[in-house]
């Protein structure tokens, strides 16, 4: 049976030590409300939460799966008690607008909440993620009316809420939907079209579904500039709150899939569905924007979840597991052998999943940060500041952390052996569950697009340059007893921006060159993240005395001279250009041989 | 439905073109009867077999798995059609000696008939491979009676083989195994224990299952000196070799695994059940590592299959899939939209797999090339210049060949976005699959201590100086032309030859060092050799015109460009000592935090 134990010490450095929450809270009014021991009192809550509901049923649902019969969609055992228990809790709310039922509570917060629920049932995650996210794209782009019949229900998870934007021919490029919304005499449209691969598009969780449809209303534009939103009830609502008539939307099948076998991912048929428009005509991408960064940052501590509950788990079996000697002799002669934690290689993988886990989980609680001064700051400077930092490292969060968390499940699994493959040590469900947050709201592929395209070159690096001043002050105004983290900070920034340079004069006369560059760039600029957040771990560690401190002092050495040297393959593979991947002819690819 | 043609023109360039396997064969007696048409026509053979049975059976075999009741293991539908078939094709034994009714066909060749099952049903492989492996440890160990009594018999296909070495507290330290071999007054054994992870343990495709078995007969010497391998059939074998009473040896269960599912991974329990020793009591170990190194290779073989499956999946989706435009405006404008292979990313990602399979291949077919000469020729200094290649470059065939091709099958995975991650694309079937490959025969970081260790710091570099001189003395030899790939191979050489005096040096100093460098210096080794095979590819490419050839260098170009720049991060790590690494206590890794 795997374990989680809620790394709250570690949570409770990251808000409090390296980020000062409680200073940064109190300085803002919005925020005021809140203070580190409230902080601390919602996290040990999620903790027990996570230990006791969702980790209990986290393989029996990977086991049963969701079911799909007559139509309807079924969760696995204790899926919907564990609902109820989640929603009466106040969770689904917590980060969303008291106004509307939810909690207030800031992103920085939340992501640590959220990063609990990953790591002990994601496919149970994604259930109240998707209501969130469509929480708050109908918090930004509905009507009030819309709001005031919605959104309380969605908090309170009476009902629940999806994004439908994949169709069977396209996922990435949304301009070619083929979805369509006719306008009827009353201001409703009918909603007609499938859509595939819908999280929680039908199930047995919450009585109502509010599912958030792109589509296409007659002589709309061509392309991404062509698409609208639309509410699509599963039932309408009545004038009073109440559920009316079923609406002509159903699941048509559920997805067999690689992992997340508990969360039901539908085929979505719209047979002339009620649909009602969101914000205007022919805007609905910016609404499911909103929608999908939120998501895109959730998809990244799904990774560090993931790579917490894999280390968590590697780390006990290497202490237990009895195997072989030190080659500095036995180390436990009293016993028939070492525990394989005597290995370095053992070590390397584990610490390797550590150093990852300790730098995203500081990563996201500053991105989330970034995230409450859009939200809650007065001074418009700091939130166009903020902005464009979330605009800049929303991929990264997304696309980098997913990637080092696959790498940290896998080496979590390696510590196994053979028993990492089988299922009962519940590490190869990790690595199937985990694999699909690379893949989905964007493969990462297309967060790297993101990144060098619309973040990078449309405003010539400038979001970068504003991020490399931020981590130059930061790194010059560190102790000099720290000038290992210093120095290394600063080069890495030195170098992030000559290739940045590379990038925006290449890119200039070869407009093919981003495109192979990218995923190595967002490498590249998450490495460039990851130092310095080790360089305010550093800081923040160096103040205290006592060996947790110590330790992440020498996580931080770790990082450096064991993870930070892939940046220069990075950079070299950048460097090489993209004649070469250019140059083969389309037939080659499969030209059979 | 996956596509699968097997890559029989890339097969034939690598035999004739780069290792002119002809000139090979006609210069060994042993192997002179071998012409290259009789090559091409197996490689033929092979095609059909995998493209038209065992390719139609793999995903139905994942869907339905193997079935273990009352105590009897039964295949997935299709796999006992499917052997006999393969079987009275005289496949078993084609690498096998004639004498016991092998075809008595070259390592270079069968490789790459290997490849190809591999690619179209690694969990039906895995049953004929281990009969191989059986009948490899029993004609280097076992007496003339146990030949005549099992060989022809395992090569015909109608008994299977088995190897028995883990058991549940222990995998890789065979040193501490438990199961007890107890002497009979008739010279049998009585064995008695338990193993895990028994491929093909029981199953419904042979009469008879010959279990080769480590154990431990009475005052044994303590540790690895102390084992002996027995013969343990299923059913005992009368003295005109009709099957006779059924052995005290069952499953006990079978395992539940990420993926292989149709190869039945049991749990076998031994009650006494009659052994025969095979070879010299306590010297089971060198006979086991007949069979180990040979399955190791095969494992190789394996990610290499798995990676050329995964890529032309992935490579004739991303022709197919229309999707955005390219860059530099629309490709096909009478479509909706471009097919994704216009992107650099895509192609990125496809031509890693790509260069990763054509490296492999080669590095396949040359180590298949060594274990021929220790095999075959007659000259004693080139049998014992090639075992010392063979142990050196076992360790990279197993680990580095899996860990690349695992690196492969998630990028073809990635190509197919979200259709990726569900089953009925079989991209998510073949990295589950694959994964095991990394794991089983000595985990990837086994190998890697195996080969810094054993056959680096054990032999004060004296294999790899060997290996260095060959690299070397190939790359002066290459025409001006190809200075490109001359260059990069030389430095390449030199930055390996001086890493590997860093840890010899190093090694000295402190035994904790080689441990934790392992897993790099097994991916530096592994980059220095797939630049070798490159450079063969290169020189035989350039000696012909065309645009097959022409594609060749193109992609050794990808190569250097795009995959060798890891080396230089490997290199970095391995300079960083050990000392962080080893510095952590042991709580530090379990401490709740």
């Amino acid at each position: 049976m795997p374990i989680y134990h809620a790394p709250l010490a570690d949570m409770r450095f990251i808000l409090n030590d390296v980020f000062q929450a409680e200073q940064f809270w109190s300085a803002n009014e919005k925020l005021a409300h809140l203070d580190a021991a409230t902080a601390e009192a919602i996290l040990e809550e999620m903790a027990k939460f996570a230990q006791n509901v969702t980790l209990e049923i986290n393989r029996s649902g990977d086991e049963e799966g969701a079911h799909f019969q007559d139509g309807k969609v079924t969760t696995p055992a204790g899926f919907k008690e564990a609902f109820k228990q989640y929603a009466s809790g106040g969770w689904i709310g917590l980060g969303a607008d008291e106004e509307w039922g939810g909690q207030g509570m800031p992103k920085m917060l939340t992501v640590l909440a959220d990063e609990m629920l990953f790591a002990t049932n994601p496919s149970f995650m994604l259930y109240p993620l998707l209501s969130v996210g469509a929480g708050m794209a109908l918090s930004s782009y509905a009507s009030q009316e819309q709001k005031e019949t919605y959104l309380p229900k969605i908090y309170s998870g009476e009902w629940s809420g999806t994004m439908c934007l994949t169709e069977p021919h396209a996922g990435t490029d949304l301009g070619i939907i083929k979805t369509k919304a006719e306008p009827n005499a009353d201001g409703s449209f009918n909603i007609t079209g499938t859509k595939i691969f819908i999280t929680g598009g039908d199930h047995d969780l919450a009585d109502n579904i509010i599912h958030l449809v792109l589509a296409k209303t007659p002589n709309a534009p061509a392309g991404s500039r062509g698409i609208s939103l639309f509410i699509v009830p599963k039932y309408l609502v009545n004038a009073d709150g109440s559920l009316g008539e079923r609406n002509a939307v159903s699941a048509g099948s559920i997805e067999h899939k690689m992992g997340i076998k508990a969360s039901a991912t539908c085929v979505m048929n719209f047979d002339g569905a009620k649909g009602f428009l969101v914000g205007k005509e022919n805007e609905g991408l910016a609404a499911m924007f909103v929608m999908m960064n939120y998501e895109r940052l959730s998809m990244g501590i799904q990774g560090l979840g993931a790579s917490e509950f894999a280390y968590q788990n590697a780390a006990q079996y290497a202490t237990d597991r009895l195997q072989g000697r030190a080659v500095t002799g036995a180390q436990s002669p009293e016993k028939p052998a070492d525990s394989i934690l005597v290995h370095g290689d053992v070590r390397r993988m584990l610490l390797n999943a550590r150093a990852n886990n300790e730098a995203s989980r500081a990563f996201a609680v500053y991105v989330g940060q970034q995230l409450d001064i859009t939200k809650f700051s007065t001074d418009p400077e700091a939130v166009a500041k903020a902005n464009n930092r979330v605009a800049l490292l929303t991929p990264i969060a997304k696309a980098f952390l997913t990637d080092t968390a696959f790498q940290a499940c896998l080496d979590a699994q390696m510590c196994f052996g053979g028993h990492g493959y089988i299922r009962e040590w519940g590490m190869e469900q990790c690595v199937r569950d985990l694999r699909i947050a690379q893949i989905y709201e964007g493969t990462n592929g297309v967060q790297a697009q993101d990144l060098i395209g619309r973040k990078t070159i449309k405003c010539e690096g400038r979001y970068l340059a504003e991020y490399l001043e931020d981590i130059r002050d930061f790194a010059n105004g560190l102790d000099p007893e720290l000038n290992f983290i210093k120095d290394v900070t600063l080069d890495v920034a030195t170098e992030v921006e000559m290739i940045t340079q590379f990038i925006l004069e290449r890119a200039q006369e070869n407009p093919e060159f981003a495109n192979s560059a990218a995923v190595d760039y967002l490498h590249a600029v998450g490495l460039l993240s990851f130092t310095y957040m080790y360089a305010r771990i550093a800081k923040a560690a160096f103040a205290k005395p006592g060996e947790f401190y110590q330790n992440k002092l020498a996580l931080t050495h770790y990082f450096i001279q064991r993870v930070l040297p892939d940046i220069n393959a990075r950079i070299s593979k950048i460097k090489a250009g993209s004649e070469i991947i250019s140059g083969f002819s389309e037939q080659y690819f499969t030209a059979q041989s």
